[in-house]
């Protein structure tokens, strides 16, 4: 059996996220549907990241195996001319039987776009949380910054999603003003549900002063996801890169 | 009576273009809607352009005319709550009732983005023209040139559109590299019928080599439009700016 590695890019506007589901269409359900068309059967595809409805991917990576050996550099082209337009493999390698797109991961890298604008705009609204109000960014990044290195992330957890452990380590964050919109990068060993979305939530909250100077050390040591901001919206995530 | 101005922004690929047609959604169309919901009645709207179908707008600038006088700070909102998501209304002004969209423009500035890249890319193919050769750009900038002031454009006019004349100001064209993007920007006195994107296909014809260097005197010099290159597809092409 051979071990197919992909990099994948998609526009998560219509999917209802990474995982097939009961109803509706998901980035794997698309993938798995190519895969059949191009390497025959059916073949079980698993991702660093199950993302969720309305997320996008620049760099996301999955793997299958197969009995099937199609020359790596053609599988891209070959699985992209039955794909539907807003996903792309990017790139695929024929890797090690024993790697997994999942538990081998040493960090993932998400990208968090804002647009502060008074008005709807139809054409920043696809990949960016378009916000009516002005953020103060100096506080926003010296509140950040309580968040870089290991700690327990409960506070930012979904609170109806539990995983064993919520500690995780946070590499880099880094809050960038790029021309009009402000990008919120965020490097780390492993994410919770909803993590980079609530760390992004309470960020804004901070940034438009609903919250006072301080509240992030406060929240993140109350473990309580009550204490945190709202979720920011799916669109303006995107997953960049994945290292293994 | 009172003229309304209007300053509009669109995504531009759902619709079949600016224009009513007999069949399929347009831009123009949707807008009426919301203008007759708003203002009650059927208001005709003009605008500067009759952009394309797959066309986007970052400042299209329309007018209507009404009776009903409600205050301009108010209608962007009033309009943009019954608008589709993909049309935004920026600003309404009440301007002199003398006042066209169409007849009394000065200049307009049209964006075209190109996005060089080997593969498919789902996030940026939406407004951009994802090409998979790469381009020559100092040989572009430079055959360009020609093109500023005041020229008879035919060769770049749609075979299958006759104007009274053909005779254009071109006030500049800039060829710029934006991060992984080539962005062309063009303004002129006015545009005939698919343009710039005949301009944009014939300098990509150019830049990837297929047309020699001189191509493009020789091109504007002809009149005709067999000489030049392709038009390029809409979705790359962005109205940003009408001057009155």
């Amino acid at each position: 059996m051979n071990t197919v590695k992909l990099t994948i890019a998609y526009d998560g506007t219509d999917y209802r996220g990474w995982q097939v589901q009961a109803n509706g269409k998901t980035i794997q359900g698309e993938i798995e549907k190519a895969i059949k068309k191009i390497f025959g059967k059916d073949h079980r595809l698993h991702a660093s990241s199950r993302t969720d409805s309305g997320v996008h991917a620049a760099g996301q990576v999955a793997h299958f195996k197969t009995a099937h050996k199609i020359p790596e550099d053609k599988v891209p082209a070959a699985l992209n001319s039955v794909l539907p337009k807003d996903i792309a493999i990017f790139e695929a390698e024929y890797v090690d039987s024993e790697f997994h797109a999942r538990f081998d991961t040493k960090s993932k890298q998400y990208s968090y776009r804002i647009f502060p604008s008074h008005n709807r705009n139809p054409l920043n609204q696809r990949y960016a949380w378009c916000l009516s109000y002005r953020l103060n960014l100096s506080l926003m990044k010296k509140e950040a910054r309580v968040l870089i290195g290991k700690h327990d992330f409960k506070a930012f957890q979904a609170s109806d999603k539990k995983e064993r452990s919520s500690i995780r380590r946070i590499f880099q964050l880094d809050i960038i003003r790029q021309k009009t919109f402000i990008i919120i990068n965020i490097e780390a060993d492993g994410f919770l549900y909803n993590m980079v979305r609530n760390i992004v939530g309470t960020l804004v909250d901070i940034g438009r002063g609903y919250l006072p100077p301080g509240s992030m050390k406060k929240i993140l040591n109350s473990w309580d996801r009550t204490q945190a901001g709202p979720t920011a919206p799916p669109e303006g995530l995107c997953l960049m890169e994945v290292k293994y």
